[in-house]
């Protein structure tokens, strides 16, 4: 049995695994990525972690045969350089040589999406799958593509951002700066601000009352209103999923994957969610589509994805070779 | 020197060449496809073409390493089988067998806007680029996808229709019975639409007199009437190629290709469209791009690309071995 580590470098925590290659988690430990810091830093808590980690599964470093990080930004999977994160405010970091050249073990890294789709792909949802595109549906609209069994990252390493497609031109503004983003449609943040603009057409809606229950209008608001028969809600719920089922009619007619999983919070709503999705985004494909073309399911490793996923990169080779 | 045929067979002629392995043509002819028809009576002819083009060359179907050809439709490239085709009328035709079984020379199949993107990737616009997407502005938007030097054809043969993306939902009415989609907007057919709607606001426009003179408004007569100074003309060509950029920038978002090129008669307008294309799509792109990142050109091998393309199809395995 080979085991890896994988690391889900976030910008609040760092969670490290050790994975079999069968992906079965057998240790994790999380520790604070403790932002702004310089990487060398974060690398060597990440490499504190590990060692914990490791201790905990009674496994030696010799006995692992590489490191997978995931890390969010552009992260050029050939070099191992984070070229430029964002959420980190790094600019070309060499994270593979500096990890590699303290633990004498094959390091790679990918964008922190691009390996939690490789983990649905692995041993989540989109398990057998040749190909997926995972949607998390989150503050933003993250997404990750795997095609061959690979991860696509584009020619720079900035591919896969179907958050980023424009559905309605001239529409919401999205954080990218432009206007009318799958994101500003469908992620969490979108359905929120759906809920409470029909909050404030419908004061007298459950969702209003819901809100105050809870304190706060979040993705379930709606969703919740809408199981307890509210009229309002529904329609706010209608509009979400005829966005995101447009988005996702895209993405069928664009790459045609096996498999479309959803993540994120909105996720959890299941079959309220997924069935009118189906429907409506099978409907709009191109030439006609059905499960049997590309399923689309709910993902299922949760914040699991990231270790496993970067532990797999160690699966995944014609990425580098294909370039 | 190895040879190959390659065919592109349209709805209205079959095209066949001989192609090196340097992708040359070396000798071609062309016939009627004469729809409609069957099937076998089309391949029959197909084969025919190809012996009087072998003749041309001087070349013997002995000398002939493989067949390649580009058929409009669901194509099976791993089957071999047409599974079906709108424009020839076709339902799962096994056109690989039927050729294989009369030739005894391996046959293999492709959807003809891939293979012509393989064409332009493997001889043209993209030579050398280990990405590409192509756009064909005609009379819909017809496009292909070549990542990691192979066609990417979906998980059942009908990925790749980037013009049945919708970048307005909701918008004009698209062949596909959406609403919304690229080709409505980018097409030619769709800046003909544009064209007489900004001819029916201005009719004292130079695109009226420049139609009147060329008996028909068609894809040029907004670009030549803006290269003569008239600012109605401009706004139409600005608006068409705002609604192209917003689709090559949600290109560059999802694959992020080294190369986009656009093919079609609207491509033949050059730098007056290219140059402004360039600087809107890039100004949308997630995280900033340039030619670096992703190049934006002019498609170089006119019809070549099919025959080309479909003669490369030997050139490229990992799209059958990767199921």
């Amino acid at each position: 049995m080979k085991y890896y580590i994988g690391i889900d470098l976030g910008g609040t925590n760092i969670k490290a695994g050790i994975v079999d290659e069968v992906c079965r988690i057998l240790a994790q430990s999380d520790c604070p990525t403790a932002l702004p810091r310089p990487a060398e830093e974060v690398c060597d808590d990440m490499l504190k972690a590990c060692t914990a980690t490791l201790e905990q599964a009674k496994i030696g470093w010799d006995d692992i045969t590489g490191i997978g990080i995931g890390c969010p930004g552009t992260v050029n999977s050939q070099s191992g350089i984070v070229e430029y994160s964002n959420n980190l405010a790094w600019h070309q970091f060499p994270m593979r040589d500096y990890l590699q050249s303290r633990t004498e073990r094959p390091v790679r890294v990918g964008n922190d999406a691009n390996v939690a789709a490789l983990g649905e792909v692995c041993a989540g949802s989109a398990k057998g799958a040749q190909s997926a595109v995972i949607l998390t549906l989150g503050t933003g609209v993250g997404s990750g593509v795997v095609l061959n069994s690979q991860i696509w990252s584009g020619h720079r390493y900035g591919a896969a951002e179907f958050g980023h497609m424009v559905i309605e031109q001239g529409g919401r503004l999205c954080t990218c700066g432009r206007r009318g983003c799958l994101e500003a449609y469908a992620s969490a943040t979108a359905l929120i601000a759906f809920t409470k603009e029909a909050i404030g057409r419908c004061p007298e809606s459950l969702m209003g009352k819901i809100a105050a229950e809870n304190g706060k209008i979040d993705g379930r608001t709606a969703f919740e209103a809408m199981r307890r028969g509210d009229a309002a809600a529904g329609e706010v719920a209608e509009t979400y999923i005829n966005y995101l089922a447009c988005g996702v009619a895209n993405i069928i007619n664009i790459l045609q994957p096996e498999m479309i999983s959803l993540g994120g919070g909105i996720s959890k709503e299941g079959d309220a969610l997924l069935e009118p999705l189906r429907k409506k985004a099978y409907a709009q494909a191109f030439g006609g589509c059905d499960a049997g073309v590309t399923r689309i399911e709910a993902c299922t490793l949760g914040n699991q994805a990231g270790i496993i996923g970067a532990a797999m990169l160690f699966h995944q080779t014609s990425e580098l070779a294909g370039r």
